[in-house]
C-alpha cells in the first residue's frame, strides 16, 4: 500500500468527508502523457480508464492552442470572436444538417441542464424520460432524472423511469425483436403516464450507447423504435454523447449515428477539450431559438476562446491521428482478446462493447448469470495493483470498465489483456 | 460603425438568434493585455468592464501556471493531487476560520446550485429568499430566483422575494436604522411566508455587495441584522462573492468581509481563475459533509490540477502585486472623479461604489430621480464608441458598471473620467 495517509487527512480536511476515489489503495498521480500516467514514488501506470483526456493526456497539440489563446485573448461571447464561430462550424459539420447550431458550456452537466430546458421551451411540457440506471449530470434538475438517491425536498414527479436496456438479460427474457418492442412498451407507458399529469412529456433523454447502463449490446434498430415514438407522442430526444461521443465507440463520430437515429438535441461534456473544462449543447436552430427565447441564457465561460481552441485542437488530433479509426481497430482486437479470457475463465460471463469502449460482465455462474460485484471490484483493485487503471459499471456494478484514450494501441491492450489474465487466474 | 455585418451573420447561423452581445456596434476582440483590449481593426479600448480577467487580461503568470500544469498531468479528483489541497488550504485561509471547506466548480451557476442544495440538507427545508433585482446564474434550479422571466412550467413556488435594496431610493423612504429595519421587516415576513409553506426557510441567498442592484450605500450593520434574523429561524445565510470576492471592492478580501458578516455558505466564480472556467463553494465542514451525504456530489472538471493553477496563481497575483490596495486606492480615487463631474453635470444623481466596483446613477432630475435608462444606454455607447469599455446595471439599468481589471491605474481612471466628461457634456 502506498502512504496516502496524510494526503487523505487534509482531503478530509479540505475537502469534506465521503469525497470518493477510485480503489482501495488510491492513486496519488503527478504526472500523465498518452495513456499513461505516473504516480509520486514514480510508478507508471496504463490509463484504460479515462475519456476525459480523449487524446492522450496532455497532448502538445491542445496543450499549445490552450497557451496560444491564453496568452492572447480571453473573454465571453458578448463579444464577437471568430473562435467560438470556427469551432461550432467544424463541430457542427459533424452531424446531421438539422443539428446545426450550438450553446457552449463549461461541463456536460449544465449541457444537459440545458437540453431539458430546451425540451420545454419547445413542448411546453416538464416531463422527462430516462433509464433507471443512468446518470446525465450534478445539477439540481438534472439530478433529478437519478434514481441513485432522493433528494433533499423529494422527486419533482415530472420524471419517469424505463428499465435500462440489458442485451446479456433482456427485458422478459425475450431478444431481437420482441426486446426492441418491450422496451417500446415500456416508454410508451411512460409517456402516457407522464401525459396524464399536469407535467406532460417534454423529452426522453438517453446515452444511446447506455455506457452507465453496461454498454449493452442491443438489436438492430433498438433506438429508431423508440426515437419514432417519441416523435409520434410530441416530445424531444436528447442524446447525452458525454461518453459515446467524439468516435469513441470507433464505427461512428456519435453514438447516435452508430444507433441509426437523429436525435432533437445532442449534448456533450468530458472528452470535449482533453480535459479543459468544456462543454455544449447541438440542436437544431429552431429548437436553440426557442430555448433563448424562453430562457434568455447566458454562460460567462461558455465558448470563450481558450475553450474553442481546446475543443478545436481535440477535433483536430481525432482527424489528423485518425483516432477514431484506431478505436475501432484497436477496440475490436481487446474484445477479441476479452473473448479468449472468456474462454479460459468462467467468470466473464459476456464480452461486448464497441470501439475504446467496451469490457466484460463478470458471473458467479453463466447459467444464472449471477453479478459477481464484489469480484468485480477486486478485480479493478488487484489491476490497480499491476499497474493497470479501470473501473467498474453497470446494471449490477459488475462490469469492467475500459474506456482509455483514444491513442489507446494493440501493445496497451494486449498488456492490459495479459494483466487481467493473471489477476483472473489468482482469484 | 464597424462593419461586423458578416459576423453578425455567422453568429446567427451557428449560434441562433438573440445571443446578446455589448453596444448597438458589437466589439469584435482579438487581443488582451492588462487593462486594455484590441479590436480587429487594431484599435485599443481601456476595459472597464470586465471582471473575469481579474489580475488583468491574459496575466504572464496565470498563463505561465495553466500552461504548465495542462502540459504536466490534468484529471479528476477522484485520484489524489495536491494541487486542490494547497489551493482550498490558501483559499480558506483568506475566510473566517468557521468556513474550512470547500467544493470546487467550473461556474458560479454551479456553486450556487449546489449552495442551494446544502441549505437543503442542513435544514431539511427548500424554499429560499433572493432579491427582486438579483442574478445568481444560469442552471434551472439557480434561474428560479431570478424574476426577470417566468420559466416554462412555472415558478416552483419555493422562492419569495426580498425588496433589492438602494440606499439612493430608500425603502418607504427612510434612511439609516429604519431603512434597515424596513427591509429586516419584509425579510421576516418572507421568512414567515415560506414557513407556512411545505417549503419551510432553507436560505437567504444574496451578494452582499448587492452588485445587480446597482451596488447601492447600505447603512452600516445592513446585513448583520438580516444575518441575526436568518440565523434565528434556523435557515442558512448564502453570500455569492462572484463579483465583490478577490478582493475587488479594496477594503476587504470578500464582500461579507466588507459588510460586517459571516454566512454559512459563500459562492465564487467569475474572477476566480482569471477567465479558466472554474467555481467554488466554501462552508463549514459540517453544512459540506450534510452536503455531500444528503447528494454524494461529483464534478469532473472541477477542481482539476489546471484549474487549481489558474485560482492559486491569481491568489499570487493579488497578493504580490497588491491589487486589493490598488482597488481601494484608485476605486477612491475615481469615485472622487465622478463625484467632481457630478458637480458639472446634472444628470448624476448618484455617485458610489467601493473599490473598483463603482459608478454614477444617471438621473432626469435630482429632485425626482427620474431614472435616465435610455441616456444611460445612450452613454456607454458614446464610450464605446471613444475606446471605453463600460456597462449599466441596477434596479432602474440607469447606473453606469465600471469594474475593470484589478491592475486598473489612476491614470486609467483619468482617461476614463476625461471621456465620461466629454460624453456627458455632448448629451
Amino acid at each position: 500500500m502506498s502512504d496516502n495517509s496524510a494526503l487523505l487527512a487534509r482531503r478530509e480536511r479540505l475537502l469534506g468527508r465521503n469525497m470518493s476515489t477510485f480503489y482501495q489503495d488510491p492513486v496519488h498521480l503527478v504526472k500523465g502523457e498518452g495513456v499513461w500516467v505516473w504516480d509520486a514514488g514514480g510508478r507508471k501506470y496504463l490509463d484504460c480508464y479515462n475519456n476525459v483526456p480523449h487524446v492522450g493526456h496532455c497532448h502538445p497539440r491542445v496543450v499549445e492552442a490552450i497557451c496560444r489563446q491564453a496568452s492572447v485573448l480571453n473573454t465571453h461571447t458578448r463579444y464577437l470572436h471568430e473562435g467560438i464561430l470556427d469551432y461550432v462550424e467544424r463541430l457542427t459539420a459533424t452531424f446531421d444538417p438539422s443539428l446545426d447550431t450550438a450553446i457552449l458550456t463549461c461541463t456536460g452537466s449544465e449541457a444537459n441542464d440545458i437540453a431539458l430546458r430546451m425540451a420545454q421551451a419547445v413542448t411546453g411540457k416538464t416531463g422527462v424520460i430516462a433509464t433507471d440506471h443512468t446518470y446525465h449530470g450534478n445539477t439540481a434538475a438534472v439530478s433529478q432524472l437519478s434514481t441513485r438517491m432522493p433528494p433533499v425536498g423529494g422527486y419533482g414527479g415530472h420524471v419517469r423511469h424505463v428499465p435500462a436496456p440489458d442485451g446479456y438479460r433482456p427485458l422478459g427474457g425475450v431478444a431481437g425483436e420482441a426486446f426492441t418492442e418491450a422496451w417500446a412498451l415500456a416508454l410508451e407507458a411512460a409517456i402516457a403516464d407522464l401525459k396524464a399529469t399536469p407535467f406532460g412529456f417534454s423529452a426522453l433523454i438517453i446515452d444511446p450507447f447506455f455506457a452507465n447502463e453496461g454498454f449493452p449490446d442491443l438489436p438492430a434498430g433498438f433506438l429508431s423504435r423508440a426515437a419514432a415514438i417519441v416523435k409520434r407522442e410530441g416530445g424531444l430526444l436528447i442524446s447525452d454523447e458525454v461518453q459515446p461521443g467524439f468516435g469513441r465507440t470507433g464505427t461512428h463520430m456519435w453514438g447516435h449515428q452508430r444507433a441509426g437515429i437523429v436525435p432533437d438535441v445532442v449534448t456533450l461534456g468530458k472528452p470535449m477539450g482533453n480535459g479543459h473544462p468544456v462543454g455544449g449543447v447541438v440542436a437544431n436552430s429552431e429548437t436553440l431559438n426557442a430555448f433563448r427565447k424562453a430562457f434568455r441564457y447566458f454562460n460567462t465561460f461558455g465558448g470563450n476562446p481558450v475553450s474553442c481552441a481546446a475543443a478545436m485542437a481535440v477535433l483536430d488530433v481525432i482527424e489528423d491521428e485518425k483516432l477514431q479509426d484506431n478505436a475501432r481497430q484497436v477496440g475490436a482486437y481487446a474484445v477479441a482478446g476479452l473473448g479468449r479470457l472468456a474462454e479460459k475463465h468462467g467468470i466473464i460471463g459476456n464480452v461486448r462493447g464497441s470501439g475504446l469502449f467496451f469490457g466484460a460482465e463478470l458471473v458467479l455462474d453463466r447459467a444464472e448469470k449471477t453479478p459477481a460485484t464484489d469480484i468485480a471490484t477486486r478485480v479493478i483493485n488487484e489491476m490497480r495493483a499491476r499497474g493497470v487503471l479501470m473501473g467498474k459499471l453497470g446494471i449490477h456494478q459488475n462490469a469492467t470498465k475500459i474506456r482509455p484514450p483514444m491513442p489507446f494501441s494493440r501493445e496497451n491492450a494486449d498488456f492490459m489483456l495479459s494483466t487481467l489474465d493473471d489477476v483472473l487466474s489468482g482469484l
